[in-house]
This record gives structure tokens, C-alpha cells and sequence, in this order.
């Protein structure tokens, strides 16, 4: 399969869950995993999770406007993504963009 | 050292190089580097710089806005770079924002 679909794919199913059910990126991420959001660093799963449904926004809808990826050592991706975050009750779009570092079966690393 | 340390005077390394000297950012790269450029995979430190050289515009400022960076696998670093770019005889500066792996000896990876 190709590479960029399969980046492609897991962008998609990140952030659908993302929006849809928060609690269940627990099961992308591992123990090691480690997530910079905005500076701070959060190791770990539980600690990953624990921070994002702790933001100050309930519902969202992440759009992807650009989803590049390439190998990274060991079987893993490195991808970097940019798009817009909707909150609910505002009028405007915010910026985001993130990077990943994934397995096929797991998420390592991310970076807000 | 403190790993945030080393990430952020590499990155202060490669601008200031890439201003200064577009072409000795060959030193920082190696053949089984891979650069993708909005979209474009180039592979290697001879194929990197050549299209890095050949961008159309010649003096150029970074200004470093956020670093972000974390360990990454085999004593690699991931560092999330935003700032923006000022180009010679234009008024407003454009952003920009490029991921970096590296290791302390090498450039790995890079995407604009």
C-alpha cells in the first residue's frame, strides 16, 4: 500500500476521532508516546489523553488543508499537518497544524 | 546538555546558513537525507540543496518565531520550526514552517 495513502488514512481516522470522541485516541497512543502541545511535554497514554479532553472547547471539526508525510526511521511516518479548528459558538476557524510520528500500529509522538 | 538547547542553536545553525549561504547547507544534510518540499520528495544532500538553491529569489531573513522539539528514535531530535521568511524588495514577510529530524552528527529529514 501506498505510504502517503496509509498517512493519509490515519490523519483522517485521528482526527475524526479527534471530534468525535476524544477519550479514544488513548488507543493511538502508546506509553512512550510523547505529545508538545504548544511548548509543554506530556509522556505517556494516559497523560496524552488526560490533556486533550481537558482543553477548554467541547465540540470541534478539525478540516485538513495539507498532509505531507515521508519514511522515518524504523517503519515509522513522519507526517505534518495543517488545516483549520471550528469550535463550536465562534465565528472564526482557528489555525493548527501538528505533526505525527506513527507505526502501522501505534502513535509515537506528536507535536502541536 | 539540555536537548531543547542543542535543537534550538541547530535550528539557529541551519538559518542562519540558509541566509548566508544557501549551498553550505549541503554540510548539514547526507545521501540518505530526504527533503519534501511542498509535496516534492527529494532524496540526498546533493539533490536537497540543489533545489533549495534554485528557489526563486536570492537574499533572504529567517525570523524564528516557536521552536518545538522532542526526542525522536535512535537519539534523533524532531523539532517543529515556525517563524517567517523576508525576501529582498518585498514589503510583507511570508510564513513559513519546516520540520527537522536530526541527530547531533546529521541532518536526516527535513519538510517544508
Amino acid at each position: 500500500m501506498d505510504p502517503d495513502a496509509v498517512a493519509k488514512a490515519f490523519v483522517e481516522h485521528y482526527y475524526t476521532t479527534f471530534d468525535a470522541n476524544r477519550a479514544g485516541l488513548a488507543n493511538l497512543y502508546q506509553d512512550g508516546s510523547m505529545l508538545t502541545f504548544e511548548g509543554q511535554k506530556i509522556q505517556g497514554s494516559q497523560s496524552i489523553v488526560a490533556k486533550l479532553t481537558s482543553l477548554p472547547f467541547q465540540q470541534c471539526q478539525h478540516s485538513i488543508t495539507t498532509v505531507d508525510c515521508q519514511p522515518s526511521g524504523a517503519g515509522g511516518m513522519l507526517v505534518f499537518v495543517s488545516g483549520t479548528l471550528q469550535l463550536a459558538g465562534e465565528q472564526h476557524a482557528l489555525k493548527f497544524s501538528q505533526v505525527i510520528i506513527f507505526s502501522l500500529t501505534s502513535l509515537f509522538i506528536s507535536i502541536f
